[in-house]
């Protein structure tokens, strides 16, 4: 199995998820990172290509996307690592010299960048995904494969919520700036937490959230996006279910948790127990399933790496995404977010804005 | 300490409700039952009055009211423990003979039950007491303390859940039959166990809600009443919350979980781990706070029995809020729900019902 | 039902079992306490049992043993709630004038007064039963009759311990002072709350321990008994064991955990989570067992209360023993600690305390 | 940061900890792999090579150490990921070399063995590391560290202990074959995860453990090694534990635990949890400290990549001794275990060993 050779733009020094891509990448090693724009600064693009020892350095992505796709050895995959206001330009760039994109969600920050991003990718012949961390958990995608066997019949109610606390105050940080800047982030915790929880509820129910209502709150004086969401959801098929996200709720770190009931059993899974999944069939002990132990599925099996009982984490459910992204460029079978995942997440952001701006009025998204 | 002589309407044999009542009663030495009308089948409450060795068996409640209250040795104070709907008019009957109350909640089946039996406690002698069992849990006590104490400063959001799954399927039973028949209950989760979320929320919180918006399922073919409450809740003040009561969460037994965080920190409590507090003062690790433990506050202490470590669970609670009702009988300082509690329950479960009916809308309770 | 009449040796003011005591005998309702000698001090007695409004106050126990036989309407059983070395006198004393007695662990503090306790229950008519409150708990039940149907098949490995930390400094409270005095406890750690442990064990296994050896320590400067006990256990038919007591161990509060593994399966059962019981069927995932959910064995539900979720604790533990008492004395079927399990505890001290003494050599108890 | 240029002794297809050394190498960048001789079977050798797309495939590692110290751009380092058996003359071959070594442990599967190793470390001007992954946890370390600040004050207790389950049943695998025979292995559960739990122990504590008292076991009928050991441990200075390790402990997949308890607090940590440590200083609430959360001290900081909540698990301990091994060979400050903690883990190897054979006597390793 040959290295995929990979570029990244932005992820430059002292950027976090830049480097979380990075480790992801690598893991497996399925991907080798050769070329990279990790800051649209020269100066500091320089120095973070040499820190990481990149043997082809860019000042600017669109010269990089040229440049790449002129080589015989050029990358093959891009991954974009900016801001979310940074991310369709150069996604499209490198969408049109056919060179497959790994992208950071949400897609975009705006409705209209959205749309030309999901236009490039109608036009280009290479892959797009969108890096939906959680759906790479290994029991996440065993609650998936486990919905979908019927584990837990037909699905009614469905609570979803992502929890933090490192907005609770007014903070100065690299992070904090660009996600609290509406023109940046496009949204506040809808956008850069709500979006996985909308993600993850989705992808492990497999069903579409058909309208919900929304409230979103700016608690932290001086805030311009919103720090906490409160929404009910109203699923295609008769679910309802609801959505908690926030980052100002004092000792959750990255509280994600998922919960889903059927007329046949419940699921339940969070983020710090991540290799568990609790499995109830109504009338029964509830069971503690494991990642690799007794009764996981070939969904999780795929995913998994070490024995029961030692744990996975965060960086191996991200080195998932890029496992799957890697066996899709190959032309495997894989699972994986894409631009339909994007748009989803956009018309999600977009939905509880328009329903908060409407005092909670049912909007579809 | 003289043991106060209590009565009791209902809790004949396979009651659930009324032994717990009469655990509550006894665990502490701070009650003695010697009379009751435990059932409205005259023959069943001779049984069952006999097999509790009741010195005085009745049959009708309205009698045992007068005849009570014309013996020198009579009760002192009663317990309620029928079904919703028959709450009114017994407790009615002895607060009009100057003999106090204790009666299970929801208050009453419809808000015309409810003015009533207000009326009847403004004019008369005797108090009224809700046996909001939450409310009695000593962490729960801790929690409302350090709330009050600005141990999380000012609130801004607040969790509250309270997930059953004993109606996952249509059930047939003494106590399944009445809680999903709404003539007698009122409504379904959202009387039932929705209440109780909502009394948990506002008793530690000390926050009034000041608009809500529901939405009220019913999800088992056949079921004439909710079994499942989504609500998102507007606290005076500007706090936000989100509520979910359900009877159909397969895994959950009675998992009861409130959570409140303000700009200085956080609290967690859960009945499952109902003698402990997780306590995050932002920026700090989480602490559990244990029940008489260290940091436990004389709020908690007051109402714990047995050394740190060896759990008191529901009885206990339950039994809290019989000792509390002891001493305000007795003139003493006491913390007890009443008959504000009863009408505010009333008042949530009303504004719920509206609220769904009208897709959503937000109402004031 | 009618209550059986009961009366107490020591418990006065201040006492901390004496008081635990009787809320087990009153929670259910199987006793009423009328009598007691609650202090050998005559004025405390006096106080103290008014304090409870007792019908009959003594201030000797050998009187009141007379006296209450005397009476047509005297106690049936009594309690001895005082020190280890003040257990002997008074239980023989009222088995002598056929009551019967239920007494607090460990039996006694010395060898030679257990004999003599023993020799007293072989020729009285009453019963004798011993406070081992761990065996009153539901899930400890359970797990029992788990055992006894096979479900973990041969047992290889059990492991014990119960941890505190309320001795980890020197301390000085009524309830120190005895427990660290040789001549009040006969031992320290192991007696106090070793004996729990390796009646847990016995209790729920079935298991003989046919030779254990044993590291007793005392860490706390001044201390002169053992504060922390390591013991490594054969029991009879060739399981391997392992028992931990301490009351050095800081973050324990009253953390007693047994584990015991079989060709089969495995359970795992601790206070904290009182109303849990995990069960592995080797190779299928972890089932947690919860007090009156699916999977509960009748010997689990005969000694439950209240509905799934709702937690009992150790007062319904200990009210659990109270209550098997009750059925014993009525001549129903009962599952009770007695005078046997008493004898197998002190053997269990003494053969930690040779084996300490002789470097950890493999003793028979 | 040039990455080391690494090669690999063992870890053919079908091994497990082989990819788990490669994954970690990969992990943060510091290592590329680029040779390896993955088998003794040439022709496996071959195919693993060249599966992993290696520069340079090697099917001896006698040959490979020489041709590797001829080239300019030969390895600098070597990972041994044999069995115990096979770990001697492979690290001393590239020792001699002058090529650093990374072995798996145990040391080896005889003392003879070790002592030679031990030897030829003395001899090399290269370093030799061992991969204890569990003193690679973030939260160990900051276990070590808050030990060493005195954090829980003089040690008195230290309970640590390994459970797995997955040689309940006689089992063919390639894992347990070689595991479950004496002549590779040396020992069974003793060596594969009792050094484990004794260097957790003795790196978090930096207590030495000066005699221990073990009981080894075989329960699996033609088991030829130990399934399940216990210990009492003495450590220099005056400190006791107990250790217990074992492989036939239905429900525990690789359940690590280690506690400390001190004269002033006291530290739990477990591998499920990896990335939390429960610290209480006596007399006040538990604390949750958790990776990179308030409270994490340097120590901790250094060996942790992404935010709290956000857990790090097995790979990333593994990467971390893989990291610090790097920084070490770069000459840069660094933690990790070495030729001393393997030989320290023979010699607990042998003294429970010879303490079982001797009856459980006290016998300094």
């Amino acid at each position: 199995m040959r290295a995929l050779r990979l570029g990244m733009v932005g992820g430059g020094s002292g950027a976090f998820i830049g480097n979380v891509h990075r480790m992801a990448a690598r893991l497996d090693g399925h991907f080798e990172l050769v070329a990279g724009a990790l800051s649209s600064d020269p100066e500091r693009a320089q120095r973070s290509g040499k820190d990481l020892g990149l043997p082809r350095i860019y000042t600017d992505f669109a010269e990089m996307a040229r440049a790449e796709a002129a080589r015989p050895d050029g990358i093959e995959a891009v991954a974009i690592v900016t801001p979310n206001h940074l991310h369709s330009a150069p996604a499209r760039a490198f969408l049109e010299q056919g060179i497959h994109v790994i992208c950071d969600k949400p897609l975009t920050a705006t409705q209209e960048d959205a749309r030309d991003l999901a236009a490039a990718c109608a036009a280009s012949s290479a892959r797009f995904f969108l890096t939906h961390t959680y759906s790479g958990y290994a029991m996440v995608r065993q609650a998936q494969a486990m919905v979908a066997a019927g584990e837990v019949g037909t699905i009614r109610v469905v609570q979803v919520e992502y929890a933090q606390d490192w907005l609770t105050e007014d903070t100065a940080s690299k992070q904090a700036d660009w996600r609290t800047d509406p023109a940046r982030s496009g949204a506040g915790a809808v956008g850069d937490i709500g979006t996985h929880a909308w993600h993850l509820a989705t992808f492990v129910t497999g069903l579409e959230v058909e309208a919900l209502s929304a409230e979103l709150s700016s608690f932290v004086p001086g805030r311009r996006v919103d720090d906490n969401v409160q929404a009910m959801l109203r699923f295609r098929g008769g679910a309802r279910g609801s959505l908690w996200a926030s980052q100002v709720a004092p000792g959750h770190d990255n509280a994600v948790r998922l919960r889903v009931f059927g007329d046949k059993g419940g699921l339940d899974w969070s983020q710090d127990t991540a290799t568990q999944l609790t499995f109830t069939r109504f009338g029964q002990p509830r069971q503690i399933l494991t990642q690799n132990g007794p009764g996981a599925l070939d969904a999780a099996r795929h995913v998994s790496r070490v024995p029961a009982g030692h744990p996975e984490g965060y960086i191996e459910a991200f080195a998932n995404i890029y496992a799957e992204a890697a066996r899709a460029i190959r032309g495997e079978a894989a699972t994986v977010p894409g631009i339909a995942d994007g748009l989803g997440g956009m018309a999600f952001i977009d939905a509880c804005l328009r329903s908060s701006a409407k005092n909670g009025a049912w909007v579809s998204p």
